[in-house]
C-alpha cells in the first residue's frame, strides 16, 4: 500500500518563537546560573528543558533570588506590573516578547491614554492576552466571541492577540459594529501575526486533500488547538500530539494520506521525529 | 368619518438648516444687497425666493461681483477650492455649513494629513459630499451601497455624509470589514447627524400606524427622499411633495389615518400649509 505523509508549510517555530529561543540560549550559554525566565519561554515543554539544563530556570513568579541577574521575558510578554516589580528588584531585563506582542501591548497603552476604551480580541486566560490587557486601562475589555460582546463606551479602540483566527476577528468586528447604538470613534488595529495566519492557510490545504491529519504543538498553545480546531471542522480526522511517542500505529489503518503540521512552539527535531514516526509505521 | 393627520416629531428644519436660514436672513436684513450665497442657502426652493426678495441672490458659481462684499456658504458646505477662490477675490466669507458638516470635512482633511486613505459613505453627486470630498485627498473614494466596495488602502478611514441612515453605513462598514484582506488600520468616525436619525425613527413609527403618508421636501435633498424611501419600504402608500399645491384630494379616500413628515430644508410654515389642506380635503 503506498501511503504519503505531508508537511503544511510554516508548520513549527515562528519568526517570534524562533527569535526568543535564540535570546534564551545566548543568554544561557553565556550566562546560565545567573538568568531566568518568566513563565516558560514559549509553550514548549522540551525547549523549556534543555534551558533548565542550561541552568535557566522557568520561574513561575518573580522570586528575590539573589544569584539571578538577568530575566528573560517570554515570548507571549509579561504584565506591566510584573515588569515594573522586576526593574524594581534592579534585575537586568532581557526582553523575549514577540514584537507583534509587543506591537499589541504598545498599541493598548497608547489607546488607552488617548481615552479609547480598548476591546482585545482574545482569550482572557492566555498569558500574552493578560499581558496586553494589563497595558490597556481600566475599561479594557476582552472578547473572545461574536456571541458576548459587551455594551461598549462610545470611543473604542480594537486589538487582537496575534494568534487569533482573521475570520473569527472579523466577525467580533462586524457584531460590535452592527449592535453598536452610537459612537464617536472606532478604532480598529490589525495586531494579528501574519505567520500565524499563513500556517493556517496552509494547513488548510494540506487537510482538505488527505485522510487524517496530526497536529504537533503544546497542549496549552492558543495556536497549535486553533489548527487542530480547523482540520477537525474540516471534517478530517484530527490527532493533537505533543511529540511523537504519542502517536498509536492503529490511526493510520484507513488512512492514504496523512497531513502534519505544527504550532508555532513546536521546534524542527519535533517534527521531523514525528514524521519518521508515522513513515516506519505506515510502510 | 372620522379621519386623522398626524405629524412626525422633529419634521422640518434641523438645527444646521435653522442656523444656516437664521444666519442668512440676519445678514439680508443688514446687507441685503451687498450679499450673495453660493448655491441655494439650503435645499428650499421658498426660502431662496424669500432671500432674493431681500437681494441675496443664490450664485451658482463665483462672479467677480463689485457690488457683492460678502458671501454665505450654505449648510451643505462648498469645496476648499471655492473657498479659496473666494478669499482670494477678497470676499467677506460668512460660514453657514452645518457644523455636522464642518466636522466631517475637519476630519476628511486631518485623516488625509495623517496618511489614511479616506472612505466617505454617501453620494458622490450630492454637494455636501463634493465638498467633503475636496478635504479628503487624491485617493479618497465614496461608496454609496455595500456592493460597490472598491479595492481600499492598508490605512483607511471611514466618515459619512451626515444624512445617510444609520443601517446602510453600517452594512457598508460590516463589507469593507469582510472584504478587507489584511490592513494597518481602519478608523471609523460618527459624522452622521443626530437630527436626521430621530426624524427618520419618529417618521418611522407615524408610518407604521397610518395609511398613507404625505413626505414634504425638496425633490433633490437627500434626507428627505430617504423619508419617502422608508415610508414605501414599510409598504405604506406615500407621496412626496413640496408643497401644498401638490396635494389631491383622491388620495385621501380610503385613508382613515394620515401620516405626515418632512426633510430638514422644510419650513414650518409649508408644514402648516399642507396641514391645514389635508385637513379641509378630510373634513
Amino acid at each position: 500500500m503506498n501511503k504519503e505523509v505531508v508537511l503544511a508549510e510554516g508548520a513549527g517555530f515562528c519568526f517570534g518563537v524562533k527569535r526568543a529561543v535564540d535570546i534564551a540560549f545566548d543568554i544561557a550559554k553565556k550566562d546560565g546560573n545567573q538568568a531566568c525566565t518568566l513563565g516558560p519561554i514559549i509553550h514548549n515543554p522540551q525547549v523549556v528543558e534543555k534551558l533548565r539544563e542550561l541552568g535557566v530556570e522557568p520561574f513561575e513568579d518573580i522570586i528575590n533570588n539573589k544569584s539571578i541577574k538577568k530575566v528573560i521575558i517570554r515570548a507571549h510578554g509579561i504584565t506591566k506590573e510584573k515588569l515594573k516589580e522586576l526593574r524594581d528588584l534592579n534585575y537586568e531585563i532581557v526582553d523575549a516578547t514577540c514584537p507583534f506582542v509587543k506591537k499589541a501591548q504598545n498599541l493598548a497603552e497608547e489607546l488607552s491614554l488617548n481615552s479609547y476604551q480598548v476591546v482585545i480580541i482574545g482569550d482572557k486566560n492566555h498569558p500574552e492576552v493578560k499581558g496586553i490587557l494589563s497595558y490597556a486601562g481600566k475599561d479594557s475589555v476582552v472578547v473572545n466571541s461574536s456571541d458576548e460582546i459587551p455594551k461598549l463606551g462610545r470611543k473604542i479602540g480594537i486589538i487582537q492577540q496575534t494568534t487569533q483566527p482573521l475570520r473569527k476577528v472579523k466577525e467580533i468586528i462586524m457584531k460590535i459594529i452592527k449592535e453598536v447604538d452610537s459612537f464617536e470613534e472606532i478604532r480598529i488595529f490589525d495586531t494579528l501575526c501574519n505567520f500565524t495566519a499563513k500556517r493556517l492557510e496552509a494547513t488548510e490545504r494540506v487537510a482538505k486533500k488527505v485522510d487524517l491529519m496530526v497536529v504537533i504543538g503544546g497542549r496549552n498553545s492558543a495556536n497549535t488547538t486553533q489548527l487542530a480546531n480547523l482540520c477537525r471542522n474540516l471534517g478530517v480526522e484530527t490527532y493533537h500530539i505533543e511529540s511523537a511517542e504519542e502517536i498509536q500505529k492503529d490511526w493510520f489503518d484507513a488512512a492514504k494520506k496523512i497531513g502534519v503540521t505544527a504550532g508555532a512552539s513546536t521546534p524542527q527535531w519535533v517534527i521531523e521525529e514525528v514524521i519518521n514516526k508515522i513513515k516506519s509505521l505506515i510502510n
